[in-house]
């Protein structure tokens, strides 16, 4: 039986990903050094795959230890995949110490393809970030525009490992995915603006307080639609051997302000907004920008939420999870 | 006075460059590994400018070291500019082992981002790469166009230099330039295509074995113009504050039979060639490529060698760096 390893894969979208990989018959090997993930969202895919989802507590920027790893898996079958879904999300943290980005982000894509070259696994499925692009001011951000100036370590970073992958596929990857996340919605929620607010309307349910003025406008995608494009894309034969591609909604976001709202409504409905100025909340962040997700839809897919009704659900979800009683939501 | 810190400085495009930054009444510290650069390179500008060129032997992937190094440069004056020159050079020898680009052409940028945040170092002049377009398929390389997917870790790490770059001067930087440098030729030359050729006539006059078909076409600049565009954009007031930037000949090259006709004219008339097969030289190596420099002319820059009459100059003087009698080339 082939062994699929999904590193980051206790974290947000892997939980939501092993799912859909627990449907084949495999092994899936989640490598994950719980800075965000936990063990526990592996629950419901080892409820549906039992015996096939296992764990390894790695720090893969550590490139001893993610040899070691892969020596477990290699024990179960043949590695035939990795997907590298690990990454510092913290941007502002990164921002602050280029250390973060540079261990948490590159090193864990250098570890891992020092690793895949050694053991010979031919396919990677990499979880990059419409932050490679910077602040192109407004332009539909397409795979083939340029120059890609990211203004973020995060985003410099992730596309760092763009290129150090991209080196490989030439070298010795037989196919090489880059994913291009928007911003994704969803549960379980480890950080993002939708929690903060609700984290914050916990604390005082009365007022919620956003950073910037809440015109910054930005697309969503649901993290059920991210894992099932990325199943997508790795099940189509036809596409080049190394693959960046844009995934996200095609309408063109909801505001900072949508996303406050929503909030309210769902969770503390009688709470006052109070919005500060400027249309950046922190060194890092891009205003506005719309996304082109033409490739993708080439490619045969669509999603079936846009932002709006994404956010919603993840609202929802979200809300749900920190304790607030389910179904009271307008979305 | 103040200071600029040439990283790399003792190698083949530094010592080129240190005449014309000796010229203005400033401190030059170069720091440099010497793995192919060499101090004495530095002579040159050490005549022109007694007591102003300074030298510390470092390796810049070193963190603490480059600190120091920054801190002995900080003594002489002010630091209001880093050069960054310092990468791997062999492009092969990086694709056989990452970690040779990892630590010679990215983590020397790491480190020095780090010491220009912390001593607050206004501005830095990079040395970034054609490489970083990769195998685009013989359309015109411009600044604008991707997706960047490079084939070589050279190109790479080149690329992920770019993007800490670029996300440093969103956070501290006052401006940087990207200087996607084409393959450079003239002398001191440590290696490249013109010395091979020639080293191998050095031990058969008889007989020049070339690597691939000979119809491999790149566009030669001399490193003459190189250093005389970059200080032409650092002197330009008028540029954005990150500045990715082709330099290069107008011209669409030469190819490589050309190359190894003009060496042995020039040091072995009576050699006869032997071609290999295919138009790759090695992996890594990009086949055909236009590289636009419409931007550098907008800029007001024109070279004064195109690529024949560049190749042709730097075999003139590294068949007499090697030793052969100057004065009887065709060129």
């Amino acid at each position: 039986m082939n062994v699929s390893i999904i590193a980051g894969g206790a974290g947000f979208v892997g939980c939501n990903l092993l799912p859909l990989l627990a449907k084949e018959d495999r092994h899936l090997m989640v490598l994950d050094n719980l800075c965000r993930g936990r063990e526990e969202y592996l629950d419901a895919a080892r409820d549906a795959a039992p015996g096939r989802v296992h764990f390894v507590h790695v720090d893969l920027s550590d490139h001893a230890a993610t040899l070691q790893a892969f020596e477990s898996a290699l024990k179960l079958g043949a590695i035939d995949e990795v997907w590298h879904l690990a990454a510092n999300s913290d941007i502002p943290a990164g921002v602050m110490d280029a250390n973060v980005d540079l261990r948490d982000t590159f090193m864990t894509t250098f570890s891992l393809l020092e690793a895949m070259k050694l053991y010979k696994v031919p396919a990677l499925h990499f979880a990059s970030s419409s932050a490679i692009y910077g602040d192109l001011g407004g332009v539909p951000l397409h795979e083939a525009i340029g120059p890609l100036l990211p203004i973020s370590n995060y985003g410099a970073m992730k596309l760092a490992s763009e290129a150090l992958i991209s080196a490989a596929a030439e070298s010795y990857l037989e196919r090489a995915n880059l994913f291009r996340f928007p911003n994704v919605v969803g549960a379980p929620a480890t950080h993002g603006v939708i929690l903060d607010f609700i984290n914050k309307l916990q604390t005082d349910p009365g007022r919620l307080d956003v950073l910037g003025d809440g015109t910054q406008q930005k697309a969503y995608l649901h993290v059920s639609d991210l894992v099932d494009a990325m199943m997508h894309i790795r099940a189509a034969t036809h596409l080049p051997k190394i693959f960046p591609v844009n995934i996200g909604p095609v309408d063109d976001g909801v505001t900072v302000r949508f996303i406050a709202q929503s909030v309210i409504a769902r969770v503390s409905p009688q709470a006052g907004i109070h919005f500060g100025t400027g249309n950046k909340g922190w060194v890092g962040d891009v205003p506005k920008f719309q996304y082109s997700v033409e490739r993708l839809r080439e490619a045969g897919w669509a999603p079936s939420r846009n932002s709006a009704d994404a956010v919603r659900h993840a609202i929802d979800q979200i809300a749900t999870q920190e304790g607030f009683a389910a179904g009271v939501t307008n979305g």
